[in-house]
C-alpha cells in the first residue's frame, strides 16, 4: 500500500490551483460568488452509504442529514438558504419504499428550513448509494464570515456541545459501550450521529459581530487549527473549557478516552466562531437561541491551535481531524 | 424484479413535490434563482464509472465532460458560466497519477470556458468513481431560455450534428463495427462520445432570438418530447433534416439500423431550440461559429413530437431516449 496524500493534500494539490476567486483558495467552507449586487454563497458534500451513514438508517434521517451538513456551512459563513441541488446514484436495489422515505425527510427539512429543492440529476451506480447536495445561498448585504479574519485578542466560541455525534458513531459500533450509558444518554448521542442541527439561526449574530467562523464537521481541534492557519494567528483553547452535553460527560466518565474522540471526531455541525467582543456575539447568539461557549484566545504568533489540560499541558492527539483517506 | 418507475417517473413522483418556484418544477434543464437584480442559473449532473464512462477512459477527458454536460445545460439556457462546485467519490484503488491528469484536465475546461472551481468535497467509496458537478451561471439581464416558451409556427432547430456520441459509444462496444469504418470517422465518432461539446458560444443568441431551448442529452427523439410538452405544442419534424455528420452518414450506411440510435442514443450536448425567427436565429448563430439546422415546426395541439421519415409516415421507436433505470 503506497503512503497516500491526506484529504487536504490532495485538494491542495490536485484542485487549489483551479479555483477562482471566488473559489476562496478552495480554503472555506463555501465560495462567494458576486451575482449583481447580491453575494451567493456555494457548498457542496457528499454522503456514501456505508462510508456517511449505516445502510440500515432511516431514510428521511439520512435525507435530512445530506441537506443538514450543507446547511451547516451556509450557517457558519453567515448566509441563509436560497436552495439546494441534489444528485443521487441509485444502486440496483432501490426501492421505491425507501426512495420515498428519503423524498418525505428531505421534503421536511426542505419546507423547515426555507431551503428548496432546485434541481439535480439522478443516476444508477454499481456501487453504495451516493448522495451529493450543492447548496446555494445568499450573504445578505454581501457580508460574508469567512475563517481568515481572526485577530490576536479575540475570543474563540463554539455553538452548542461539541462531541455528541463522534460519541454517537463510537456507540453504534460498540454495543456493550452502549449498554453501560443511561437509555436517555444513549438515544442522545446516537441522534445528534443521525441528525446534525445546522446553526442557522446564527447566521445574522455572526454576520454581524464574528470576526471569522467555520462550522465544525471534521472534528474541533483539527477544524480550529484549520483556522487559525487561514487566519494566520495562534489559537489557544481550554480542554476544561469546550462545553459537554451531560450524555457526552457520562460517556467520558465511563472511558476517559473518550474526550479525545469528542474533541477529534467531528459529525458535530456546531459553529467555530471568533470576535473582538465574545460577549456580545454571546449575547446576540443567545437572542437567537444558540448558546455560545467561549473555549479561548487568539493570539499573535504562528498559525497553530493549541488545547491547553487541566493542568496547563498542551494536549497531544493522534490524529486531529477525520479524514476520509 | 419487480416493476420499476423511470427516472422521470421518480423525479416527478418523490422530488418535484420538493421544488421550489426557483426548481421550475424540476421540469427544466436548470433552476433559475432571482439574486438581487441578476438571476443564477445553477445545474448539476453525475457520472459514474462503468456507467457514464469507462474505467480506462483517460481521466482527463472524464474530467472535461463532468464538467461540459454541466455547460451544456447552462449554454441551452442562455447563461455565462460563473464556476462550479465538484463532489469526488474515489474508490480505493485511486491513484495519484489518474487523479492528476483528472484535475489537468478539468483544470484546461475551467480556464477555456471560464468556469473556475469553487469548492466541494472530497470522500471515499466502497463503489466506483463518482463525480458530481452542479454549476452555476448568470443570465444576463434575468434572461432565461426555459423549456416552456415554444409556439405554434416556430421553427425547431437543432445545433451541430446528431447523433455521433451515441454511435461513438456503439462503436466502443463493437469492435467489429468499428473496424468496418474508416479510421476518420471511427476516430471522430469515439472522440465525440468522449468529449462534449458545449455549445456555449450560442447563449447570446439564445437569449434574444430563442422561444424555447434545452440540450439534447437523452436522445433528439425524447428531448423534443420532453420540450413540446413542457410547452404544451405540438412539434413535427423530420428525419432526414435531422444534421448527421459525415462520420455518422458512413456508420447508418453500414448499418441503417443505426440512425434510430442516432436520433435516440443521446449524449450530443447540442442545442434544441425554437423560435419565431428561425432564419434570425440561425444567422446570429453563424456569426457566433454554431451551425443551426432546421429540423421542423411547432404546431398547435396536444403535446407531443412526431418524426417523419422520407416516405411522409410517423416514425416509432421501441426506446425514445436513454434512461438510467
Amino acid at each position: 500500500m503506497p503512503s497516500r496524500l491526506t484529504e487536504d493534500e490532495l485538494i491542495a494539490k490536485f484542485f487549489a490551483p483551479l479555483a477562482g476567486t471566488a473559489g476562496l483558495n478552495l480554503a472555506d467552507d463555501a465560495a462567494l460568488l458576486p451575482a449583481g449586487n447580491a453575494k451567493i454563497v456555494a457548498t457542496a458534500d457528499a454522503l456514501v452509504s456505508g462510508v456517511h451513514f449505516f445502510p440500515a438508517d432511516p431514510p428521511g434521517c439520512v435525507a435530512r442529514k445530506a441537506l443538514r451538513v450543507n446547511l451547516s456551512d451556509l450557517a457558519a459563513k453567515g448566509a441563509a438558504p436560497m436552495g439546494f441541488l441534489l444528485t443521487l446514484a441509485l444502486p440496483a436495489d432501490w426501492t421505491e419504499d425507501w426512495l420515498a422515505a428519503f423524498a418525505a425527510g428531505l421534503a421536511e427539512d426542505a419546507r423547515d428550513y426555507g431551503c428548496p429543492l432546485l434541481g439535480g440529476d439522478t443516476v444508477a451506480t454499481p456501487g453504495p448509494m451516493t448522495i451529493s447536495i450543492a447548496a446555494l445561498g445568499e450573504a445578505p448585504q454581501g457580508a460574508f464570515v469567512s475563517r481568515a479574519g481572526a485577530n490576536a485578542g479575540d475570543a474563540i466560541l463554539v455553538s452548542g456541545t461539541i462531541g455528541d455525534a463522534a460519541l454517537g458513531l463510537v456507540l453504534r459500533r460498540d454495543p456493550a459501550l452502549a449498554a453501560r450509558l443511561s437509555p436517555a444518554s444513549r438515544d442522545e448521542l446516537l441522534d445528534r450521529y443521525l441528525l446534525p442541527r445546522p446553526r442557522l439561526s446564527l447566521a445574522p449574530a455572526l454576520r454581524h459581530a464574528a470576526s471569522a467562523a467555520m462550522d465544525v464537521s471534521d472534528g474541533l481541534v483539527g477544524d480550529l487549527e484549520k483556522l487559525a492557519r487561514a487566519s494566520s494567528v495562534g489559537a489557544r483553547a481550554a480542554l476544561d473549557r469546550i462545553p459537554l452535553s451531560a450524555a457526552a460527560r457520562e460517556a467520558v466518565a465511563l472511558d476517559p478516552a473518550l474526550l479525545a474522540v469528542a474533541v477529534t471526531g467531528g459529525d458535530d455541525y456546531e459553529i467555530l466562531c471568533c470576535a473582538a467582543d465574545g460577549a456580545a456575539l454571546s449575547a446576540e447568539a443567545r437572542d437567537a437561541g444558540v448558546a455560545l461557549t467561549q473555549i479561548g484566545e487568539i493570539v499573535a504568533g504562528p498559525p497553530d491551535a493549541v488545547f491547553l489540560d487541566s493542568r496547563g499541558a498542551p494536549a497531544t492527539y493522534g490524529k486531529k481531524s477525520y479524514s476520509h483517506f
